[in-house]
């Protein structure tokens, strides 16, 4: 029987060495060296799943934007108040456990590493401000979101408030823990 | 005549060059050599100002957040109405000029590097959340803070707000232009 080895599974399994990387030395130690290492490969087998650090970085982030998005899909689906729902959303993008973050620890250091490979990288899209505003449709939809309210500037404001939680969550955990973030995203929605 | 030569100003050019090589390459291009090399100095030269790298970037840090403090401290010092003074100074607080560019793109990836530098560096704290705090203080005074409000929670939202727009303002300078930071800022205290 010849050996079968599930491609995609290795490039997952790979990109998750990657994330651990990052999460330990940052995106400076995250080398192609380090992260075979990592995850157990020689070099020239991790080259085989891919053939450049672009294209290894780029897969293990949209990973994590693919993760983020299905967790969010399923709340989404689900049975839940639409406020409570969009709370519960709104705090899958805020680390308030060691998946969401793994996920925000990466895909920051990711973002400021692609701000000086603009040559490399495309532009930024985490999807966070379109999923706002169909929170906003939602909220609308059910008639809990305030007349007259400014859609489009709300949703910025709600996204930098998301992100800033987010930024602060990774430096200080403690001092954002699950609760408080969902309290303060509580007061903010309320107004 | 002995060379005179001022060496606190030698050691604010070299953080400047600091500045400018984290700003072209990132926390992972800014290693002593190219420092020196940006700087013009061999790296004896440099090793004399600073002996190790981690003291080199400590230094750069502070002085950015001493510029920043600079800066704010004469806004406060002005003579503007409350509203219009908390306004400049939270737009201190995000990239909408080239100085505050610079700087925060230094500080978040200074800020990033730190945090997988647990051991080297002390505990982040740029000041903002205590300057929010006496901003309230200031409007409060006035009576032109909204009675009854949460002012530590508040403060909290305005803080993220202000790290989320920072970090917008970086990745995406053209989607938020000063005016437009200084519009949602407004909406967000008119509430």
């Amino acid at each position: 029987m010849p050996k079968i080895v599930d491609h995609e599974k290795r490039r997952v399994l790979i990109s998750e060495a990657t994330w651990r990387v990052i999460q330990k030395e940052g995106m400076e130690g995250a080398t192609v060296r380090n992260i075979a290492k990592e995850a157990g490969l020689s070099l020239g087998a991790l080259r085989h799943y891919f053939s450049t650090h672009e294209e290894l970085l780029l897969y293990s982030m949209n990973l994590v934007k693919e993760n983020a998005a299905k967790r969010m899909e399923k709340i989404a689906m689900g049975d839940l108040h639409p406020v409570e729902k969009v709370l519960r959303l709104l705090l899958e993008m805020i680390p308030t456990s060691s998946e969401t973050r793994i996920e925000m620890e990466v895909w920051f250091a990711f973002m400021f590493h692609s701000l000086h490979k603009k040559e490399t990288y495309v532009k930024y899209d985490d999807g966070i401000f379109t999923a706002i505003l169909k929170m906003f449709d939602l909220l609308e939809h059910f008639g809990l979101l305030q007349e007259g309210i400014k859609k489009e500037e709300e949703a910025e404001i709600l996204h930098a408030l998301v992100d800033g939680l987010a930024i602060h969550g990774l430096v200080e955990p403690e001092s954002l823990p699950r609760l408080k973030a969902e309290k303060l995203l509580n007061l903010h929605l309320q107004k």
